[in-house]
């Protein structure tokens, strides 16, 4: 992409009403725009990080058998007060909204309840299960504090996987394939070295439930890691009985602040049981269906990218989610736009993703501009490296700058 | 994909409340499911075709230099009454929600308001024009009538463009640009042969509007179609004045229903001026910037193709849309299912996409199961035409039957 074709610029500073770093510096560099606290609109740049978060995902949720669908956000009070979580007591979070001429609707804050109702169309008979629908949907939270930027919305993306399954059983095997998933999807987006699987307070239907905690100063939770493992312990499972059960001790644990990036919950028949999702097992009797639940949010863990991987001068992207691998600047007369177009050509022709500024600004300007954008990798074309044959190349996470002739170029790119 | 793993299931009725022949097929296919009234939730494969119509559209708007992003949901009151639009009464389908301790809010009807307010930041002098940003996003809007399934929501897909010029002339030239991309459009869609770009009341800065207008006997709109010209006139226009405009004379025009798949508008200075959204021209002077908004509404195009594709079996995808290109049909004890399963293996590594009805029934269950879904082609393994070396193949359009050589098969589907 021309950064001329872009129609948003960067800026030196951010609203003053943002104090979350990953914030300030998505909105300086023109990644996302502060609608009000806690609710970003995705510009361009933005929109093409989130989408590739999403895709990540999207795969590893494909390759345990999720199907994609997408729920809405308006919702009935009925289905809710079934589960209890109509009531404004309960589940403090809801927007609520009126239908002209008539009954009060929510926005959806989470989908357990219309989709375990919706489920009841499909599951009938054991032969139909196990399933698992997923979505990345907007979700509607009505938060009172918002002042982690991207980390917690009141209008925010959300991956929300539901497991429907005969039995503990069945549920367990599919728990322990998803938390594999998980793991890949942290890995993938760059987070892996960071993000411990941590052991949190379960339900009736389980010891345990699951967060995925990635370690940052900026985290509201205090989690106890045990690096060597790559395990960590919850704050309120954090007692004597869970250490032992676990087979660690306290001085192999580490207390630091992290972020959840996802959670896993086994929720049995917490859902299915008031809202009468059953099935016809293969003996003929009637069984309640056996549930879990997966999110993950994409726009959490895009600030969260935004916030570990930036220093001063900007952000840093991991390449698998960069808007683009290549920050090309062009510097000098026609000789140097002629050579930079022909080089934005091909590079775009072999699959690689350049942001082309081919504007006509300062050097600096450009160079500062592409570290804010936090683009891996920066191309420098010049008079003076044409007359030498070369190109500067220079990684964003060193700043160091090599010398490269165009066959190097291209390999250090392939 | 094969049936077995999806866990949506066809169904002989669709809900009794449900009077829109788009929305009975669709539920009963299994592609979305009614959540209240004008609110649709997108089941596996209505995700795929909603995800289908929207990559056209991308591709399209793209072609003519768009910018997607995604703005938000949850509107706050003061950019609204900026233009006047925050009032019930001037604006009739707002859904109006409350912050948690505070202000009220809105939800999104259109976007004119925000992104006219965002793009104060960045757009400063007439080097940023023109630009255009667009979307794919949720629009909720609390219509008191409902009837039309898909084709009215409450809560709906839009594709909204806007575009930022300097001047009329700047304008007007993207204006024809974006005409012939809607027209592809449409093509693509497989709606060219119905849709007319349909001349409408204009506003302060061009005489007309325009809509695309797809003739179909459950339209809610009178429009006067000249099928030579391949344009039409809406009711409002038509008059004395206009045909001898147009150069059409009454006798050349006829009266059809017909429903809006999309439409652009001359916006000029409308949002800008009392936004206070300028530039500053070549010549020091500031000016107002000069807007159009275009919109197609992805749900709408799919409840309108489900309506217009489709006879007393079911649904008719046109391919470009359709969630799979082959029905595959297995008859038959283990022979079959090995044959079958050979031929949907070779078919999805050639990147033809199959539903693949894998599940233990009976063939006239499967056909009507196929036809129902409307997937284009219908491909029959048996053990009968196993041992002649043949498959059945057979068009949903015509329903007609041939038998074809594996190299046949594969040449027909290539």
């Amino acid at each position: 992409m021309r950064l001329t074709n872009l129609f948003t610029k960067t800026s030196k500073s951010a609203p003053a009403d943002e104090v979350a770093k990953n914030a300030q510096l998505l909105i300086r560099a023109g990644y996302v725009h502060k609608q009000m606290a806690g609710v970003y609109a995705y510009l361009p740049l933005g929109k093409i990080v989130l989408d590739k978060i999403i895709a990540i995902i999207r795969e590893e949720m494909n390759s345990v058998g999720g199907n994609e669908i997408s729920l809405t956000a308006l919702q009935q009070k009925d289905v809710w007060e079934a589960s209890g979580r109509w009531d404004d007591k309960v589940m403090d979070v809801w927007f609520k909204t009126n239908l002209a001429g008539g009954s009060e609707l929510g926005l959806a804050p989470t989908h357990e309840e219309p989709l375990t109702h919706l489920m009841k169309d499909f599951i009938h008979s054991y032969k139909d299960l196990p399933v698992y629908p997923y979505q990345f949907q907007i979700k509607f939270r009505n938060e009172l504090r918002t002042k982690s930027g991207l980390m917690r919305g009141r209008e925010f993306w959300m991956k929300d996987l539901y497991s429907f399954s005969r039995d503990q059983a069945e549920h367990d095997a599919f728990y322990d394939k998803i938390t594999d998933a998980y793991i890949r999807v942290y890995d993938r987006l760059g987070l892996g070295e960071w993000t411990y699987k941590t052991f949190a307070s379960g339900g009736s239907f389980s010891k345990f439930s699951h967060e995925f905690q990635t370690i940052s100063p900026v985290g509201e939770d205090t989690i106890y890691v045990h690096r060597d493992k790559k395990i960590a312990i919850n704050e309120e499972v954090y007692n004597d009985e869970v250490l032992a059960e676990l087979g660690v001790s306290k001085d192999e644990l580490e207390a630091v602040s992290a972020v959840e990036v996802g959670n896993i919950f086994t929720l049995g028949t917490k859902f299915s049981e008031p809202l009468d999702l059953t099935y016809n097992d293969e003996d003929g009797s009637v069984k309640p269906v056996f549930m879990g639940s997966y999110g993950i949010g994409p726009s959490r863990v895009m600030g969260l990218i935004a916030e570990h991987f930036s220093d001063d001068k900007g952000l840093v992207w991991p390449e698998n989610i960069a808007p683009a691998q290549v920050y090309l600047v062009r510097i000098g007369g026609d000789v140097a736009v002629k050579h930079a177009d022909e080089l934005y050509d091909e590079l775009t022709a072999r699959g690689i993703e350049v942001l082309y500024d081919d504007r006509d600004v300062r050097p600096g300007e450009k160079f500062a501009d592409g570290e804010l954008l936090g683009i891996p990798y920066r191309v420098t074309v010049s008079d003076r490296l044409i007359e030498s044959s070369q190109y500067e190349f220079t990684p964003r996470t060193t700043g160091q700058t090599d010398l490269l002739t165009r066959e190097q170029l291209l390999a250090k790119l392939s």
